[in-house]
């Protein structure tokens, strides 16, 4: 039995591994202030050639959302989201938890769009509602889908203009890096006040790295870093990582195998049709109730959105450690049934 | 001018103002222990035939709505709401404040149904979503509509099968109560794990009177007030108003006075569509936005959803304070300026 | 019996009364935007001798506390009190609810020190702790004392020096007003960042004036209040009793007349040993359990801080509804019953 | 420069290691529900000889102490601790930030005595103070010292008469279990509503093994966790750490071996004052400050009170990975260092 369920079914890429042990030995400061925290943020600040934002390794994603935005939002301000954005569906109301509601709109392919956020502030129009005040995107998104550079850019340039700030959650950035046209991490630095860096879901044992870009946001965010329990006490464990994931382009090599290995997938599932067209790790077909219990007998997977009667989309995920033997045994399997079914 | 505005525009009921005149110089015991907030409620505990019902005085709507629904919900559970509950959008994120997601739905002529909740509870399955925990209603809605008794046993059954606490906002509650086939307040207490019965909106200075039920809800309530500054020092000025709402049916009186005006401007708009029926004290006509502007120039009122490129729906208000004059001459202009235009 | 429990067991001075009554017809706007409310603030500021201050009306003490000081700290901000501060004690955690500490050191004569603060300051050295960024402080003081106006000015400078606001909490300004050397109006505004003017325990029905003097702390305030639940939709009711309060001193005036009755108990006291020094509206003598017992036939008040075995500290309070006769009444009932122990 | 800063300078014991590696390719589960997550509980749970508990796995201290303790309380609730607990002084607010007071007392020996507990309930004594609910203490301290079963007991029985929940941080409990008369993982168990099992300070990478013995603490915990940002996607890893530290009492082990570390430290140190007297892995001795800073050119640790004018306490903290040279070391230069002195 395979999973395909998500890409954190495993513990870390061999390189990170390797690091770990051989750094274990050594004293280091705590609570991220050692040198491989240091050396992580040297390499990543080279890559956005741009030495003037803040770096911050936190542990997980719902974590790294609930401390940044908090940290930025007063409290009657609100942060706008697709409906299908991590922070208004699956982190147990993580953000409202901290005094702020998410305001939504329903996503386009798991997107949030230049017209959607401008309804949402043309509908908040005094004290007597909310003040939206940041936007929240997510680099690729829940469903597999990515933002082009235009798109960041357009988004971007409506929150400059209604002062928003405009935040990525970049819990699967690799994914979408590694493909053409799409924002570079220079790009993020660029547009957005904040984004960030996920290792999670991209090879690390765990840790997000957090990229504050505009300068307003950055005072006093290790306090709220430690009081909302997300400041490591052992924080040389994300350096050792995060140094590691910016070496060699490490981190973009995991996201173009791990593309790879779902464009695979994509090529064997051409003829279904696709709740959301994606090119990253992720890929949602829509099939029949039968095909998705029988293909359950030898994979595992979610199953998400139903669509009719017979039929649901499903969710396959790819990660650095998918063997190219897993997905074309998907493959296999899959043309095995419909062949069987004529 | 004459505003329609809303139902707050004076201060109280003639009735209230001599009562706290007459009571003035008295000594009394501080934050809701007198004497006029017991006989207060010994008068509404009649009219419940329920005398184990706990009983508070608090303030103003969005504070009543807000310190009970923290009260009730533990950290992760979240309150349903048709979208356009008054805690969704008019209460600058109150219950967020608090750190509980609202979970909505488009509202169906300002109600929320069945069909609604059912849909957000299978929605929510695990420990990754908030967790939906009590229903929330406003009698009479946002809209002016009004849940008939049958409505009401039908969301009571669902949430008693799904164990979801029901709490009905009755900021504008007389005007519901007014009507037949409406829930009286006995069936409040009967259907519903709490409620809360309006002044400010129906002829108080201020001041909400919050039923609480539900035995499991009771405890410690008080120091949910306190901490959320929603306990009156002087909390005898909502006895004594309470007292004279509760006494002679003077509550019920002022529903029926407003909806009888509101009627007189239904009469007069029998041509116009409406955007949600309404039998209460609230009433929304779509008209085209010259004759709103001609209005406008004798009325006030609050222009709402925009329709079309040259619609708008106008919200126009009765309060115990509408003199028969106004809404007649509101009817007249309005004749004049359609006779006009032929 | 005569209760000296505390200076809000009547309803309202009768001017403010005559004012209610009279302005109760008027059609008003809502939610504090109405001309009482605009009249009272144009009143205030000339006393102030400032326009450039923002002046808001809250309902009650424990609100504005909390609405104000959550709107000014960042999440991992701490506020410094003397334990005796009502914020620390009084409120049922009000301000730990909206998230934030408050680090206090044992009063002096119910005063904070200089000393007191430089003490914490000290102690919250990095992202470990929380950051003291507020100072609080009661004018007159939970005990009665009040600061002089050269003990306002050392704080004012220490917070400047340091970077903390200066936060004074007026519930009960007027009896610290009265008095000679103590900061007037003007004062406060000059050396602290925000303030409040008490009217709940200074002679309205209730309601409390928030002046905000530092620019960086006035912006979206409004929000803060709508979200909290302490805007009041008849915001008139708070413009109205303000007016009444800031025209021909009448507030100074209630602040005089409560020192002046108190003046008298402290003569017919002069015998005991205070709790801590007064010569506003409440005195704190220490008497035997005894004599506790056998004044409290005639009149009701706090017993406070247990002193040993047999004595307590009691407080009596006064207020714009004492009645000489009262005070009068309770200096003769001790002389005889010191009389009757010889 | 050897560092004595705390116990997590290192990264894991090596068995962590070895299985970490071990593990790390095999697919699991996320979010904790991994089959070693089952076993480490297992494991627990035998040798607490009850199965009736909950176990949940957390990241870090900070964070599990929020979390659990702002999933129990009510928002008006507070937490009872010396004021030198971790939760008052060192988590930044965490557990402000979730709404709750820490009410405390001045430490006696690092420790919470009955007596302090009974005079914050004393002082709490209606609904205008928050109400008292549990009752925290570390073990080990702080400074290093140990409640003893019968203080363990004591406190257990006031705070079940007194119906608060007993909750124990055990950041280094390994250091207390490893003495004698110190209470055992079953005794915590028997006695505490809940506790936690430290792994960060003892030789885990990371995580914390929280206990929860009380039923009614137990519903819906995880949603707690995911909220907070405390549910690991990961969660084999605390799994497998957990698992190799309860087996063949490896906890117990290291705990043992770092108090062993500590006497050597201690028998050096027998002619200072010590702050606090401690069997565990943290010492205080009080030095000179001329002694402290020739201390500090080979050895790193934290200085801690200012006793005088001329002297501090200092903390020495040993670990699973603090070598005998280094405490050698340590004593000799200090032998040296007082001999030349003379």
């Amino acid at each position: 039995m395979y999973s395909f369920t998500n890409d954190y079914s495993e513990g870390a890429h061999p390189k990170i591994m390797k690091a770990l042990i051989e750094t274990n030995d050594e004293q280091c400061a705590g609570y991220g202030l050692d040198k491989y925290c240091l050396e992580a943020t040297r390499l990543l600040k080279r890559q956005l050639q741009n030495d003037n934002v803040d770096i911050h390794y936190l542990v997980g994603g719902t974590q790294t959302n609930a401390v940044f935005i908090s940290s930025v939002l007063r409290p009657y301000q609100a942060v706008i989201a697709a409906d299908s954005g991590h922070i208004n569906v699956h982190e147990t109301g993580a953000i409202e938890a901290t005094g702020h509601k998410v305001l939504t709109r329903p996503h386009q392919d798991g997107k949030l769009t230049v017209a959607m956020i401008e309804s949402i502030i043309e509908e908040h129009s005094d004290e007597h509602m909310v003040q939206p005040k940041m936007v929240y995107i997510s680099q690729s998104t829940e469903y597999g889908s990515v933002y082009s550079l235009d798109e960041l850019k357009d988004i971007a340039t409506l929150c400059k203009k209604k002062e928003l700030y405009l935040f990525v959650d970049g819990a699967r950035l690799g994914s979408a890096l590694a493909l053409p046209d799409t924002p570079t991490f220079k790009d993020l630095a660029d547009y957005s006040d904040a984004f960030y860096i996920g290792g999670t879901k991209m090879g690390a044992l765990f840790g997000e790295c957090l990229v504050i870009v505009n300068d307003s946001l950055k005072a006093d965010f290790r306090y709220n870093m430690k009081q909302k329990g997300a400041m490591m006490a052992k924080g040389r464990l994300l350096g050792v990582q995060f140094k590691e994931l910016f070496s060699n382009d490490l981190y973009l090599e995991i996201g173009k195998y791990e593309n790879k290995m779902a464009d695979i997938l994509r090529a064997g599932l051409k003829d279904f049709e696709m709740m959301v067209p994606s090119q990253t790790n992720q890929v949602f077909p829509i099939m029949d109730d039968e095909l998705i219990a029988k293909l359950q007998q030898d994979f595992s997977f979610n199953i998400m959105d139903r669509i009719d009667d017979h039929r649901h989309c499903i969710r396959l995920v790819t990660s650095w450690a998918t063997p190219k033997e897993a997905v074309n045994s998907f493959v296999s399997k899959l043309s095995e049934l419909l062949h069987n079914n004529l």
